[in-house]
């Protein structure tokens, strides 16, 4: 019997352990004499067969994209149509799944992809197709159904953490001749789980953060002002951190809406931090800073959860298990028992186009902070410091440009 | 003979290693039955009699507040007037340091707080009054004469060179779908040393940063526009860092200045990054991310240059050396020997209210890149990984509170 391959997919925003699960799979598969064969740029590679083969990808070259944040081998966000709206799609879909020899794919994303993945597994079954369809969770937003947490979002919630202890720390410093408050603008437009878990770094009361602002509750101008004064009046300095996606409780308008032209008629690029610090300074007249992490939040390798790590492993490992055993098309979730995890399969359409918001019970009475239960929730998550290494003082990643020499096209030649 | 007591302090923004050094002068003191006092909040805090003692730090505190960032004690921004201009706010400083039985005060900080340093001694020499007066280097932005390097500077470099590499991984990862340009606001208003080292990213031309913008180097839209298309045409994406304080050419204004007023009177709080993302949106209609560290990059203590903290270290012992041999007042200047660096005496004048700028030579041809001397200078400050310990997935930082039971009105009681 012929032997088959397993194509392996990045989609949607990237995570610093992507790469720790695409090198799980390749060498676990590898293990059973499998060959796991990766997409260009997620399912924008699918449609265009533009594949890498991982055949020459060495143990120490695996180890070191383990280490990897982002995906060396590209993401995409591209809504795929469904089956019947685009039957050329999918036709260029199948040929590429075929003419690699493939009968399985796992598709690792979050909300949106697995909505990709949801659409794969429902074409396959219309055309009669056989290939085993799994979806692997994933997202910085930890908003996705049908799995504790989303990796990636451990190390990311790490990475703010410990960052706004440090911003915590430097303004209070500067608190008594210069800047009183500071605001860091997190990931998250329609959840407040990153933003909510930096109430870890507040372990009293008089430690930033001090007001945490979310999605889920809706921001009172005149109260988010009343409460700031408060904290600079009694510990001298404020910080706050607020989701992207915070809403101004009147206008029912997200924050990052507000004015968006200006007198030129250009689109304001002024976020969620540049507003609220404008609100503090003109009314509060408290010298404020900043910082918008961006990228830097999703992508930061210099520091992730060890925890979020292994379980970046374990999912790689068992998606080929998984295989292996024939298991039903599937999103694989994961499943808490205290502070370890198992993996469990999940149904596929549980994650698609959903998003999980944190729960009322994870807030302080005032939802402008962390509750006990919200702590417990996050804190076995964050366990652990995974580096990288260095070379030269700069992290030794793996360099996606190695790929080019992978790519199917040049390994047929 | 009375035993007498140096008076330590901090000033200006704050670094990663500051408490490194004090951790090191009071140490060191220590060793030699000196008692180290700490103002607190720098020069207000010897104006207002507002001192910690150290005598009740145990070593385990001393090795926990070398590997906290930011000033634990506190720091300022705070002018002081000439001792002519102001007898009383002097009156006052002398009064403390009598009070305190010192005679020696070392003074941390960068070009402005070394102005401080020298009124200090000037005043010092005018009331005829005996004080040995040290002044350390300090400063992210590396913009002080007299000394080969900034402590703060290496650190704070470290930490966005890797970061602006994930970022250019995050980016090069999107850009087949989404994302193709981010930008990246550094410190540094009038120099561009944070700025362009984060060129040590960049090992190969594909990898980010593609364009370093400096002060130094006045900006031209249009030549900034079509180097950004450039690289997006030859790599698919472009990643772009830019001093806060860079310059527009023709109008020579800052970028952060303008369009200060929007259509309501109020000051725009977007800056640099916000600025230059809007530009490359509205002309070049490419997705674009930004991100501004802000204060994340000068207090990152989980990420600090080995080379930087052994410096930050010994700085502190040498301080505390001269003090003993009654050497004269002076900057205690870093001199570089190939990829070692020993501390000389640097005169008191030489850092004050002056700012090197980066050498011509450190720039590529274009003026938007690292030349290899450039590389040169840098790459040996960010040698090294010195990691924080972590308490729950937090790092175990030095808590402040714990000072305001060594607080000396507090400890004369």
């Amino acid at each position: 019997m012929e032997k088959k391959n397993i194509i392996y997919a990045h989609s949607g925003g990237v995570t610093s352990i992507l790469n720790t699960t695409a090198s799980s799979v390749i060498s676990n598969a590898r293990k059973h004499g499998i060959h796991t064969l990766i997409a260009q740029h997620g399912i924008i590679g699918l449609l265009h067969n533009n594949v890498y083969q991982s055949a020459n990808l060495s143990d120490n070259d695996l180890q070191r994209l383990s280490n990897t944040p982002s995906s060396v081998f590209g993401s995409c966000r591209h809504k795929l149509p469904h089956h019947k709206d685009n039957p050329q799609a999918w036709d260029n879909f199948f040929t590429t799944i075929k003419q690699h020899n493939a009968d399985a794919i796992m598709y690792h994303g979050g909300n949106d992809s697995q909505d990709t993945t949801l659409k794969i597994h429902q074409a396959a079954q219309q055309r009669n197709i056989p290939l085993q369809v799994y979806g692997i969770p994933k997202t910085i937003d930890n908003d996705l159904f049908g799995t504790d947490f989303c990796p990636g979002f451990p190390s990311c919630a790490k990475y703010l953490i410990n960052s706004i202890q440090e911003a915590s720390l430097d303004t209070y410093a500067m608190s008594k001749s210069s800047t009183k408050v500071f605001i860091m603008e997190v990931m998250g437009r329609h959840a407040g789980w990153l933003a909510l878990s930096t109430g870890l770094a507040s372990t009293t009361k008089d430690k930033g953060p001090h007001l945490i602002l979310t999605p889920e509750h809706p921001v009172l101008i005149d109260n988010l002002l009343s409460n700031t004064k408060k904290m600079v009046e009694s510990y001298g300095f404020c910080v706050i951190v607020a989701s992207e996606g915070i809403i101004e409780q009147h206008s029912q308008q997200r924050f990052s809406q507000h004015n968006q032209v200006d007198a030129f008629g250009h689109q304001q690029m002024g976020g969620v931090a540049a507003k609220l610090a404008q609100l503090v300074q003109e009314n509060l007249h408290y010298k404020t800073h900043y910082a918008i992490p961006d990228y830097l939040q999703r992508s930061a390798g210099h520091l992730r959860s060890t925890v979020d790590v292994a379980m970046a492993k374990k999912l790689g490992e068992t998606a080929v298990s998984y295989y292996r055993q024939k298991a039903p098309d599937c999103l694989l979730g994961i499943v808490r028992n205290q502070t370890s995890w198992d993996i469990a399969p999940s149904s596929l359409d549980i994650a698609a186009n959903k998003e999980k918001t944190v729960p009322s019970s994870f807030f302080s009475h005032d939802n402008m902070h962390i509750s006990n239960t919200g702590r417990d929730y996050f804190t076995p998550l964050i366990q652990g410091e995974s580096y990288p290494t260095y070379q030269n003082g700069v992290a030794h990643y793996f360099d996606p440009s190695i790929l080019k020499h992978h790519n199917i096209k040049e390994y047929a030649e």
